[in-house]
């Protein structure tokens, strides 16, 4: 793991909450973006050497619409950095972390991204994260 | 803002999660302190240019007890790094958010803290944190 690559923050509404990121990070979102394949629409905000992802469901069977309605708005998962997706994930498989997808697959912002068992890491959805080459 | 200067995660023993994230995050816990004005028992993980703060309840009055009642496991606050904490206060009291403490506290690692309501920050429990000179 290299760094906290980003945060991702589940909100009800991304207009409500873009501004509302900008006047307390005190600095303008810099990326919108649709993730088809999870029905989510994002906004991402610079911070220092990490990020800020706003996470909005675009559909109902989004799994960010099954995280409002369980746990209301909040810190959805921790992404971080590595340099070689498969072998993080070869590496936390053998110290016994619980992959929820066996194959790296496309997340925003041009990665790779591949997501461990909240249950195994204290409650925590964490998320590891290559740039495409 | 200047950073993400850590991310806190409540959990309920420091005993069992601290070896869990040594192998998570692969890198060993640096730091242990208690903090006996917030009731909490702290270990500290390097992440590149952040922090991760695990949380344990010192007693059963302290915040993350009745956090962890209500909510269980998982992130309880992201602290960001901020020059001059009683400037970022008023700007921020001036745009609107609630600060939950009218004047900078002493936290754990140095710092001097003020907490910002969650309600007003889509249930982000949002820490300002300013090394002590």
């Amino acid at each position: 793991m290299l760094k906290v690559e980003h945060i991702g923050i589940a909100v009800k509404s991304l207009s409500a909450s873009v501004p509302l990121f900008e006047k307390l990070l005190n600095t303008a979102c810099y990326k919108t973006e649709e993730i088809a394949s999870e029905g989510v629409s994002t906004a991402f905000f610079r911070q220092g050497d990490t990020k800020i992802e706003l996470l909005e469901a675009a559909e109902e069977s989004s799994p960010i619409a099954k995280f409002l309605a369980k746990r209301g708005e909040g810190v959805h998962h921790i992404a971080f950095e590595v340099t070689d997706i498969k072998a993080e994930m070869a590496r936390l498989q053998a110290e016994g972390f619980e992959l929820l997808n066996s194959e790296p697959k496309p997340g925003a912002d041009n990665k790779l991204v591949c997501f461990l068992h909240p249950k195994g890491t204290s409650g925590i959805l964490v998320e590891l994260t290559q740039e495409k080459l």
